[in-house]
Order: structure tokens, then C-alpha cells, then sequence
């Protein structure tokens, strides 16, 4: 391999000189410059990434926070930060944290020390100070971090708004909202939508707590069920839970959607391989994560921002888990 | 931040001794070195990652070369492969190549440059001639590379025989394989498991090729019920295949199990969240990322490794979508 000091020799300068050239930085003769350009295309020479990285203190690298990639929620964020990382010839670096602070400190710790260029936050942990005090790059995507970092995030409330409204047109009058947990963001947005539609309209509701797994969602639902044969509606916090909700509704023989009509919440592909089909809110997933990297590679560029908020629109899909959705009835 | 600089000033030697010590080559005396050692406790000083990297070309990372994330096979083999990297202290840099050989050519050289020190092969391009003439350590995952290269497989023809055995079982008479790719080994040698139980038993079968996505899964299934009405039993190459077929069924009004039994294969998790449940083949898609992970850092590392070729066994998962998997009968 073409070293710097084959380019030095070639063109009859000093290590120094090229290096010059390259940074771009220091005084250096017309001649000198012109010889060292000529030995870099002659020789082929390619300047090495990590010594670069090593004097510009940038690496090319943005580092990826997410809780679990195998949440069916993330793949396609990835996907789409990897996209639009890859077009502006960035590399991501994949980091699961489990949402456990210990595992957060020991990424970032791991990424500074290799000058990662930022960081996109898909994280929920409590604290953030630690991020603040980096003096790196960070971009917010699906969660707040502060107002002073650049935060993209989809319209929960009003999708959550959407979803409790087609299922009170669609004649539901005894509603479940199977809520994420609270304290995060985009479970408490969702939650409160829900609330706004039912107590608006009067609907007798009743809401519980699930997480985003599909077992504790099954079991939350047949117990419900059970419990309140009269129920005739569902808004999940998520796709997953609502396929959870699915499995219960079988399983407690509701003919879906005759006897009881779900609406979930993402808008992942899986919700379209189920039999019937989910009727869901849509998060725009792929632009969310496509923005967030744009954001990012501006913020390390130091090029302006227009707006540190970015609300990205939510839309009802309707599929067959609800009345008039084809298919089904 | 301390800087090696600081140390030298500290330890009252000269930079050059501070990186001897550091780098442990060359010669130091043990006055030097125990200065050293005291003023970079004193100090808190931590050698730079990339600094290390430049002089050790070794950088702490490695390459996923995986076609798709969103694939919802590949979030857990990524899971697995990050968390195997992170207990050894290395960092996984994601790469979907969309089986695109120039993709891949670029990503090499991105990852080249920034000393990757090895890289993990789940893509499946013809020509790996590029990743022979490397000199960087590769590990094959779900591909076959080359007999130079350690290679972690699913026991893919095993796997294809207990489905399709399970469904003559069961009472298929006319057995429908939905085929992978052909050339991609993991569904040449489903297709030859499958081949191989139907000519035995001598049962009536139609192997149709389909790529695995949902939409051409479903129209394919569709086609062939409408045209086979008496096709019992389906085995897809993949669980994204065995959705589609599921939901054709449901348009022909097909009832699973009772009127068709299908079993797919991959045990990607959300195969349990349909309705029924699918049947289908497990591969350990967990324990294979985290062996490949392993022997790659073997190979980066240098350690003797016993064999180049590990082939896991895969597992029949019976459940609904087969007869006597409960629930649905």
C-alpha cells in the first residue's frame, strides 16, 4: 500500500508537506502543492481513514442507541438511518442497549474514544445528563431527550385521536386501550388521545398497562374478556399488542371483526401478514429515521437548522380488523 | 483530556518512552516505566482508541455484512452477533448490502479504512473473490464462502426432511413446496430435503419457486389452491412464505389445519403471533450469530480454531398450523 512517505519521496517534500496538503492546513509553496497532488495521482496514494481520523478527530461514523433490534419496531429505523448515513458516507455503528443506563455509559464511552462523529438516541432511559455533558453530536428520534438537541418524533396523540375515533364511527361502545408503559413519552401521548375520544364522545372504557410483548398482551386481554364480556373495541399501544390481543380474542372465540374490532399502533409489515389484516396507525417509521440522520449529519457539519422539532404525521390504515376493511365480513 | 503529552511532562520522560511502555516494544528502563505507570494513574489518562488503532491497525469493530435488517430473519441474528462482540469489548458496524456486489465493495472499503478487524458474511452475492483476496479475517454465516473460510450453517436439508415427514405424517396426499431462490444454498438444500421425503413415500407434490416476500407468497398459494384443489399440505422455505400462503388460504377458504397443514421454517418469533400459530422449523438463529461472532475473533485473535465448519441443528416446532397442535381443532 501507497504510504505517505512514498508520496513525500515522490514528490521531493517532506512528510510534513504532504500532510500539509492534505489538512489543508499551513503554508506550502505553489511548487510543493503541485508536486505532492501529482505523486497522490501518479502513486494512486489514498490518505488513511484512521489517521485522519486521528487529526481531524472525525471518524465517518455515527453511533446507533436503540433498545433491541429484534423489537419488530427498530429493523426498518435502522434500515433507514443506515440508507441515509450511507448517502452522506457515514458508517453506523449498532448499539443495543436493553434500555440499561450501565450498557448506555459503556457504548459511549466506546464511541468517544473512537471520535464516532454523533450519536441517534432511540433509548428510554431516565437520565439524560450524561448525553448532555458529551459534547457530541446527539439527535433525539422517538424519544425527548432536552430542547437543546434536535428531537424527531411522530404525532402519537393525534394517531392515537384517529384510531379511538374509527373505532367509535365504526360503532363501538365499550372500549380497551391496552396502554405502553408509563413514563414513556410515546406511550403517555397515545394513552392521552385515547382518553381525549372516549371522554369526548362518553364511551365506557376501561385501560390496563402492557408492555410490548405478545404473551403479556394475550394474557391482559383474555382476562378482560372474561371479565367484561360486553367489550367491543381495542387501541393497542402497539402492532404487537395488538396481534397479543388477536391471539385472545381466538382463543375466547370474538369473531374479529363482527364481535370486536382492534386498532394497533406502529405499523410494522407484520400487521399486514395477519389473518384478518390489522387495521393500525401508521408511523411514518422510514422518514423518522431517514430525518433523524439527516439532522445528525447537519448538527456535525455545523450547517444551520431551521427547527430542533420534528413532528412527523401518523396515518389510519385500514385493514380488516375493523368493519368496512375488505375482506372479512 | 489528558493527553499522552501530559504523561511524558508528568513522568519527566519523552513521548517516545510513554508509547514503548504503552505499546510494550522497545526498550524501557524501570525507573522510566514505573514513572509512566504512576503518572498515568495520577493522571487518568486513557490511551486514545484511534491512536491504538493506527499503530496496532486494529480498531475494535467488525463488519455485519447482512442483506436487509428489515428482514425480519436477520434482527436477532444481529442481536445475537452484537451482544457476543460486546462481552469480548468489540463494536458491531451494521451493513445492508441488499445482496448488491458494488454495495458490498463499497462497504469493504469504507471498513478497510477504518481497520475493521474482521467482518461477518450474511450476504448472498456469486462472486466472493473479493472477500479471498482481503487478508482480513471472514467469517461465512448462513453462506457457504469457501473451505478457507469458517463457515456457521443451519442444518438446512435435516430441517426440510422433519417438515416434510410431519406433514406425510399427518395424512398429506398432495404436498405443495414453496421453493426459495434457486442458487441460494440454505433453499437449494430445503428443496432437496423436501425432494427427497416426497419420492420415498411417493406423494403427490408441486414445487413452485418464490421469492420470500408476503405478496408473491400469497399470490402463488392462491393460484395453486384455485388450480389443485386438492393440495392438503404445504411446506414454504420460509415463515414469511408460510404468512402468505396462510393468508391465501384464508381467501380460498381454506381451513387450517382441517383442510390444508402448512409448516414453514426459520422460527423467526413472529410465527407464534399468528392466528393459528405456525408449525414450522427452528433454526438456532441466536446460538449462529453468536458462534460466528466467536470464531471470528478466534480468527482475529489468532487462536487455533478445531474446525472451519459448524452446521447447528435446527428443530420441528409443531404448532396449529399442523393437526394435533392444540387451540384450534
Amino acid at each position: 500500500m501507497t504510504t505517505i512517505k512514498d508520496v513525500a519521496k515522490h514528490a521531493k517534500v517532506s512528510v510534513a508537506t504532504v500532510s500539509r496538503v492534505l489538512n489543508q492546513k499551513g503554508y506550502v509553496s505553489k511548487e510543493a502543492k503541485q508536486a505532492v497532488e501529482s505523486a497522490i495521482k501518479v502513486l494512486n496514494y489514498k490518505p488513511n481513514a484512521v489517521a485522519r481520523t486521528l487529526y481531524h478527530k472525525t471518524s465517518g461514523m455515527i453511533g446507533l442507541m436503540i433498545p433491541d433490534i429484534s423489537n419488530p419496531f427498530f429493523p426498518e429505523l435502522a434500515r433507514a438511518i443506515e440508507d441515509a448515513a450511507l448517502k452522506e458516507g457515514y458508517t453506523v455503528v449498532l448499539c443495543n442497549t436493553d434500555d440499561q443506563v450501565k450498557k448506555e455509559q459503556h457504548y459511549l464511552h466506546a464511541l468517544q474514544q473512537k471520535y464516532v462523529d454523533g450519536v441517534i438516541l432511540a433509548t428510554g432511559t431516565d437520565s439524560y445528563d450524561h448525553y448532555l455533558a458529551l459534547n457530541l453530536p446527539v439527535v433525539g428520534l422517538d424519544r425527548f431527550v432536552s430542547n437543546k438537541i434536535p428531537t424527531v418524533v411522530s404525532d402519537n396523540k393525534k394517531g392515537a385521536i384517529a384510531a379511538t375515533e374509527h373505532l367509535v364511527e365504526k360503532g363501538c361502545q365499550f372500549i380497551t386501550h391496552l396502554r405502553g408503559p408509563k413514563g414513556l413519552a410515546p406511550a403517555d401521548e397515545r394513552y392521552q388521545g385515547f382518553k381525549e375520544v372516549v371522554e369526548t364522545h362518553g364511551v365506557a372504557h376501561i385501560i390496563v398497562e402492557a408492555d410490548f410483548q405478545i404473551e403479556r398482551a394475550e394474557a391482559v386481554t383474555r382476562g378482560l374478556l372474561q371479565k367484561h364480556p360486553t367489550i367491543d373495541g381495542i387501541f393497542t399501544s402497539s402492532d404487537v399488542t395488538a396481534a397479543g390481543a388477536m391471539k385472545a380474542a381466538h382463543t375466547c372465540k370474538r369473531v374479529i371483526p363482527d364481535d370486536l374490532q382492534i386498532v394497533g399502533f406502529d405499523g410494522i409489515p407484520f400487521g399486514n401478514m395477519l389473518v384478518p389484516s390489522l387495521t393500525t396507525v401508521q408511523q411514518p417509521i422510514y422518514e423518522m429515521g431517514e430525518r433523524a440522520t439527516q439532522l445528525l449529519i447537519q448538527l456535525i457539519e455545523k450547517k444551520t437548522m431551521d427547527s430542533y422539532w420534528h413532528e412527523l404525521p401518523t396515518t389510519l390504515i385500514q385493514r380488516q380488523t375493523t368493519r368496512g376493511g375488505g375482506g372479512h365480513e
